[in-house]
């Protein structure tokens, strides 16, 4: 690892992920299963689940370590399933927020986000939800982008992902990542369109009334 | 009323607001209610909460008729009050989403939100939040503006108050009205440039990363 950054706490190869049987999902749905934890930034994760959860046959779920989490901006969420299971789904969320400095020590979470990513289709991080995802090291060698506000503590963190100081966000095989917390509503619409079309990503931006940013090399945050 | 609108089913003189002596709320905050109710719409809330939530010395609370509360998207969130009282509060929040659809018919929910106005400094709408605060008679004779998709139903509604075809959002006495969905993010900046001043928006706008359309004239969704 390069430039001083400490050693992520878990190698991919260590952990070999729970089979469980139960599922928070009705079967046929699109499954989108997202993180919560305390002070998760509330933007982060409810831009996108405002864009995905207009897309046909999907159905969006809260996981979480307990059953009720507080925003950093205060309202609290009820979580459907809990981290003492992994889940098969088609799209893991993986918002950022202040909420993040500690759990990027947090070895449990760690332990159950590589074994959930395993079970996930695709992995969508948001904001500082990408130090968590780059401390399981699956995003190493991968480019991959993060809170441009909060760069240096990301890639301090670990250095192997190609981080990439000026995106929107960034897709790199199953794995979608994207910049601080408004343009994870951009990737999501950006998700939208890779799944069903341009079409649809324009029904549900006009239905929303959204001015979005459908190109992700449009990024007036860059860094460096 | 012109139009063949159907009459609001409340008179704002026929209401007193019950007095309660609870507050979910710390003292010496800038206080924030934001009402929940089944099939709100996800972004209608959120936006708002995040923008409003990075004000200095603000809280935020939800209110509801039940202690938990399903989005149109699905999570569900969790209340802090219930709407069995109603609270001094220096901001009311109003969202939209396919749950007002039924909620302009509840006369409980309309009794209570012109007593709820009553003890809000102001009060902000969202999207067909818009038609729950227009069914109190409260907007009459006002600007006020609405989610540009539905607009033809909330005038249908009321048609007393001076309906804004084209506005991102719109303020009026104490009432903040904005237009759908997204809009409300763009207008609780503009609510934080009010209170605040333009470098305290411009900030939060630096730290959530977003593109603010902060003229209120500039309305991509312009009908009529």
């Amino acid at each position: 690892m390069a430039g001083g950054a400490m050693t992520p706490m878990l190698q991919a190869k260590t952990i070999s992920p729970p089979v469980s049987s139960e599922t928070p999902f009705t079967q046929g749905k699109y499954r989108v299963l997202a993180l919560v934890f305390d002070d998760y930034e509330t933007l982060d994760l409810h831009g996108p689940v405002e864009m995905l959860g207009h897309m046909p046959n999907t159905e969006i779920k809260l996981v979480a370590a307990k059953e009720i989490v507080r925003s950093y901006q205060g309202p609290r969420v009820v979580a459907d399933c809990l981290t003492t299971n992994t889940y098969d789904c088609d799209l893991l969320v993986i918002p950022g927020g202040l909420g993040t400095r500690k759990l990027v020590s947090d070895s449990s979470l760690s332990q159950w986000l590589l074994a959930q990513v395993a079970r996930s289709q695709h992995v969508f991080t948001i904001c500082t939800g990408t130090a968590l995802l780059a401390m399981t090291c699956v995003l190493n060698g991968r480019k991959a982008t993060t809170n441009k506000m909060a760069f240096e503590w990301v890639r301090s963190l670990n250095a192997n992902p190609q981080w990439q100081p000026k995106a929107r966000w960034v897709l790199d095989g199953k794995f979608l990542t994207s910049s601080g917390v408004s343009a994870g509503t951009d990737a999501a619409l950006f998700w939208v369109k890779h799944l069903h079309g341009e079409a649809e990503a324009k029904r549900i931006q006009t239905l929303t009334e959204y001015q979005w940013n459908d190109d992700p090399h449009n990024d007036p945050y860059a860094v460096g």
